[in-house]
């Protein structure tokens, strides 16, 4: 195993003093247990905006705290979900009197683990309610998840909740937000490389030399099937055919594209995959309004990528569109 | 060969298109010779400023084409410099009358051709200067080089000179920003793993699964030893102690620090490394004024990193803070 890391053990706390060394203008980092919440936290009247999952998918979730996003983010284990504790300790951190959202990825140690925080929270006297993400199309039920998984969707809507939580609406609308954003939103990735785990110290499954995993999931949990590897406009067709059916996405529709790196994706080649995307939509009569192009929702150091069509409209536009201050998504400020 | 691409000959093309695509209200890219202005080029009586070199260095340096950072930019083929005629007609396209600047890193090939294209606008009537960045502590003389490489101060220095030319800044002002960065700038960097150019399909170098590479270039060329694979505070310690000596950096001084991935290199690692960084500095006295964390500078899927220090003074930090708005880089607005 090959990692600029300290120890397996060290990794996540090691990341997160670089964090708070790099980035103290935006961000405060708490440890024991750890969270990050934004420098200015709470804000007061406003919704607070907590993510979490486990570690290695940076900059998901701990890179989006900031102004227009998160306003915190519980990181666990590599790859597996934060305690109770933490989201708890969080949730307080950032209740500025207007209540909290959680926003779950759909796997159960998650889902269980945040539904506790939740109950911790308002016996504490705190408005919780939560959303779970479920936009992975590749499979039904998976290893970690009763139901489908949530994937990309999940990058895309703390963006556009986090801009509704700053503008001040109420905490029924900021989960109407993302409940919205997440019934129009459809993901499917692949990998071409397993990622290794530190803990583990070998690869999480094994892919051979020819081979390329269709429907993987951000874990490296199996996918769909395994097929000799393809040229970029095959795997493009492959992953957009599975999304683009199932919501249904229709001509004229207007849709955020966010082609993901998984981690050890170089960027050209997510801009080859970009153009085959483009060229499918283009046929299809759907256009782009809006992308986002680079490795935001990881898998350690996998090579492959995602894709993940979100259904647009003038008001997520709006909140897409609105500033964001954050070390991993930044503009308008 | 693993790789999100049609072919190795189509790649380059491919990836050019999805810019294009994906960022047409940023830049304007031109084919057959390939180069990529920004949308509103040519820009009435400011110094253009343009770079160019090998792709499969994403983002660089494509994505700084825009506001308040290079004008244009000439992408060869893969780890090939471009060719003259890309650099003078992109030269021309960005011709606003107060000169052009040509921001060349140092390897053989880019610096021969830079100076003919030079040679060839200056005889069309175009005021042209030209810096080459050689900021790489690593090797004295290299595989395609005559002293030393350029490498991460690139970055560093297209944002600053950038800036200055955005705030109508002369030709000669900007060359003179442009040479100041390079002069106080310095780096070195590592890799775990090799990368593998598309048209050779097969890795550039092998790199046994103990070992890895100190000192590597961005083409994957040799570095000063290779060892067995270390801690990331042992790495950092390697790869500051040449840095901090060569200008050399003092107590009191306020940096930039830039702690890039190679390409393969999972962002929770990086933060990993910076926090080493953070560490060593601390024990100096020198002052991180600003960072930068992220890949940039990239070797295609190469797992590594670089660390570029830039000594800093307030007509600098004033240069890197001003806004910018390119595919790759972007604040302020």
């Amino acid at each position: 195993m090959k990692k600029l890391i300290n120890s397996p053990e060290a990794v996540v706390d090691d990341a997160l003093k670089g964090m708070i060394a790099a980035h103290s203008d935006l961000i405060k980092v708490y440890t024991n247990p750890n969270y990050i919440v934004r420098a200015d936290a709470p804000v007061k009247g406003k919704v607070g905006v907590l993510s979490g999952g486990g570690s290695g998918h940076e900059p998901m979730h701990g890179g989006f705290v900031g102004m227009g996003m998160l306003d915190a983010a519980c990181p666990g284990a590599v790859f597996t979900s934060p305690t109770p504790d933490q989201m708890l300790e969080a949730t307080k951190a950032i209740n500025g009197g207007a209540g909290v959202l959680h926003i779950v990825k759909n796997y159960t140690g998650d889902v269980l683990n945040f539904e506790m925080a939740a109950d911790l929270a308002r016996a504490e006297g705190i408005e919780v309610e939560a959303v779970v993400t479920d936009d992975d199309v590749a499979v039904q039920d998976s290893l970690y998840t009763a139901g489908r998984r949530g994937v990309g969707v999940t990058v895309l809507l703390e963006k556009m909740v986090g801009a509704a939580a700053e503008k001040k609406a109420s905490l029924k609308e900021v989960k109407a937000v993302a409940e919205k954003v997440n019934a129009q939103g459809r993901s499917m990735g692949m990998a071409l490389t397993s990622c290794t785990v530190p803990h583990a110290g070998k690869p999480t499954f094994d892919l051979p030399e020819d081979q390329m995993e269709i429907g993987i999931g951000i874990h490296g949990e199996p996918g769909r099937k395994r097929l000799h590897v393809a040229s970029a406009k095959e795997i493009a067709a492959m992953l957009m055919e599975p999304i683009l059916s199932d919501l249904p996405y229709k001509s004229g529709d207007d849709v955020l594209v966010f082609m993901n790196g998984m981690g050890g994706t170089p960027l050209i080649e997510l801009y080859v995959m970009y153009n085959e995307v483009n060229e499918i939509l283009k046929g299809k009569g759907i256009k782009i309004a809006r992308n986002l192009i680079g490795s935001y929702i990881t898998s350690l150091e996998m090579q492959g990528c995602s894709i993940t069509l979100v259904k647009m409209d003038d008001h997520l536009l709006k909140l897409w569109d609105a500033p964001v201050k954050t070390p991993g998504l930044r503009w308008g400020v």
